[in-house]
């Protein structure tokens, strides 16, 4: 049992702050857990009250009979480090501190903080934030954030900034893709992000770790720990603060310094991290890496309905540095032969908007043992119902990733979507984000 | 009244080959004219059918008793060169080929199309097509296309790809913005993107321009319709085939060359057009376009909940060559003064996750005369109610722009989202595509 268990997964929870009014943090932490279905214990806590959702509440940590593993805190920040004084000797060895009001509004914030974490250190235990957005474990039910996730899944969200987290998170969810745990950082007074690499390293249920990155304080075990982590299980990073404005705004969001793009690039270069540009690539990245193995090589073939969508898409891999991938004769005429006449036979392979599921899973059929194909980037670009039937019948059969791009198809693309996300199979909106998906899902490759 | 107006303005249509089989184009698209609501007359043509839903079905376009403008043409492509003969006879001025069959396919398809060209010229009418998607006014309810799209807006829409068109149309319906004009250009037989730019200059319901371009027959006319619609409204463009793998898949895709990358890229320059990268960045700067005017500079004011997702802004701002704005003293203290202590006075402007709609109204109230921003990055990184109405509030009065990223927001993003939706007023799902956003809308500016 990793040191961070006792945070990730509690036997019992409190929730200091515990709230009955919704729209209050007390109250959003506190249902989330509920609803989440949270399979250990749960102790509300509040001075004012009896009740809280149907639960005993208790008016102080050291009230509740049983022991408790963790304690997520809500309250103003002046209260926070005697609360947690108390805590530590009930035996709490678990907390994330919500509140914000500590280093980042600096004046007695810093020494508010100073003493949290004195307390915490004392008590032998481990402390997620102050100022974050909590941690989930959809394992056990544990959600002690917003808004509400709860599908298991492979993938482990790290991130300092809350927002940067729960867009990761409502994301997940919403593609059916899954979370195997999520922490919000904050201003990272206890536990940071080495901290969770070499928790996550070792986490079986996590095997792909999404990191947002501002600045380290500790940048030698950082790439240790990423060096770690990366040799086991893909990492993804996105590092905020790569120019000099965005340094700038680094410092003052959470006091540290954001280093050097370029010392950044090469630590995640050499330690077999991932890392992306934006936002939108970092989710789009951990989807794909949730989902397949990295490619043997770099040869792409491209299937679609829609001869732009098709170009578009040839751009954006020969741009990556990787490749459409050279059809056999042999391959070719089979082609041929088997689709219909209207079907341009070529890579990338034409279907046209005469396109229907079928001629998807004959092409895929007489292509999927050709040993010059590594992957796969198909485009359905019109209404074409039965795309995710034929797509889940191949991820099946095949170890090369399939990454399907979607677009351009109305209610029956509405439709396709929703399937595809229940089966929390991979599926993107346009063809380059398919292709940038594929292009890191590539890079994540050992040696 | 412009040439093309007996194509995207005609009193009156003719559907040839409409269908009463759901699924079948003859059906869609008939059911789609209807659907969206022609203000002029429709008729159906099959000469197996008395009546299609509800309309009196002619077996023949000349047995049409009154004049028809537009027939839109969905039978097998060797039966369309003698129906346009007898359509032009009867003093149809206006084609719209949906049917493939043509020069696509290689063999006899390309007599078929030349046939159909002469047939056209010879009776001094127009075609868009053949092997296209169609095309849409929603000024007048003429969806001769698919999916649906009925809301009227500044966007007209011009692809070689009928599935690119149909991704924007159903982006600009999605979200609000709506559009003038779409014309799905297919094998551009007649009409071509210089028709339609010349076209679309001189249209009054027209304000920008997307373009998706895989290559022109007619480089110097191209050159001069782009600086001629240029000149009067932004014209935003995607051109696909800019690498060696898209340029041989567009020679495939529509028979045309895609041409030297660095040549598109100098036209586009010199002609103020902006061209872009990708669809998704496409379909952004369109909507940023339509909502605003250019910024007068590049100085940009970030306002945020999310302290991550304004770094992640300064970064794509900075790194698109644009600027954080530099506050004045006394702006700093008159916002130091009025917002509560926990928000960070600086640019960006983090309002940290305590933020509430009225501090983003106060943030932009403090801020709005200031001379020296330009432009506004505004970011809901949380579930904050009333975010609408207070961007909806400021634009009325201010000409800046006011770029809109909401995201991690839950159930309330939702609902917000669809807020600006209803309105037509741009909203973005990440910091960054808000800032690309932007910086298109930046680059359109003239001079």
């Amino acid at each position: 049992m990793g040191e961070l268990d006792s945070i990730f997964n509690p036997g019992s929870v409190a929730v200091v702050g515990a709230s009955r009014t919704p729209g209050k943090l007390g109250y959003e932490i506190l249902k989330n857990i509920i609803d989440a279905g949270f399979r250990g214990k749960i102790y509300p806590v509040n001075p004012k009250a009896d009740e809280i959702m149907g639960l005993k509440c208790y008016h102080s940590i050291s009230e509740i009979p049983e022991p408790v593993d963790l304690a997520v805190i809500v309250i103003p920040a002046r209260f926070v480090p005697d609360t947690v004084k108390e805590a530590v000797q009930k035996g709490v060895k678990g907390f994330v501190v919500i509140s914000g009001g500590f280093r980042e509004v600096g004046g007695e914030g810093v020494e508010l903080e100073r003493r949290l974490v004195r307390a915490v250190r004392e008590g032998g235990a481990r402390l997620i934030g102050p100022n974050c957005q909590g941690i989930n474990n959809p394992h056990v039910g544990l959600c002690a954030t917003w808004p509400l996730s709860t599908r298991r899944g492979p993938v482990a969200v790290v991130s300092q900034s809350g927002t940067v987290a729960a867009f990761m998170a409502t994301g997940l969810e919403g593609e059916g893709i899954g979370m195997s745990k999520f922490a919000a950082l904050g201003n990272k007074a206890d536990v940071d992000e080495v901290d969770m690499l070499n928790y996550l390293a070792d986490d079986p249920d996590t095997e792909v770790v999404a990191l947002y990155l501002e600045g380290t304080s500790r940048g030698r075990e950082l790439m240790e720990a990423l060096r770690r982590c990366a040799s086991r299980k893909p990492v993804v990073v996105i590092k905020a603060g790569r120019t000099e404005a965005g340094a700038e705004a680094v410092a003052s969001h959470t006091g540290t310094l954001a280093g050097s793009a370029e010392v950044y690039e090469a630590v995640f270069r050499q330690t077999g991290a991932v890392a992306v540009d934006t936002l939108e690539e970092f989710f789009d990245a951990a989807k794909a890496l949730a989902a397949f193995k990295p490619p043997k090589g770099p040869r792409v073939m491209v299937i679609t309905s829609s001869g732009g969508s098709g170009i578009l898409a040839a751009d954006a891999i020969e741009s990556r540095g990787m490749e459409l991938a050279k059809l056999s004769e042999d391959v070719l005429s089979r082609l041929r032969e088997e689709l219909p006449y209207f079907c341009v036979i070529r890579n990338p392979l034409d279907l046209t908007g005469s396109a229907y599921a079928e001629l998807y899973d004959k092409a895929l059929e007489i292509t999927k043992d050709h040993d010059g194909i590594d992957s796969y980037i198909l485009i359905f670009g019109d209404p074409i119902p039965g795309a995710f039937e034929v797509i889940e019948k191949h991820l099946r059969e095949t170890e090369k990733p399939i990454l399907v791009a979607y677009l351009g198809g109305g209610d029956i693309e509405v439709e396709e979507r929703r399937k595809f996300y229940e089966a929390g199979i991979p599926v993107y909106p346009t063809p380059e984000r398919a292709v940038v998906a594929l292009y890191n899902l590539w890079r994540s490759r050992k040696g």
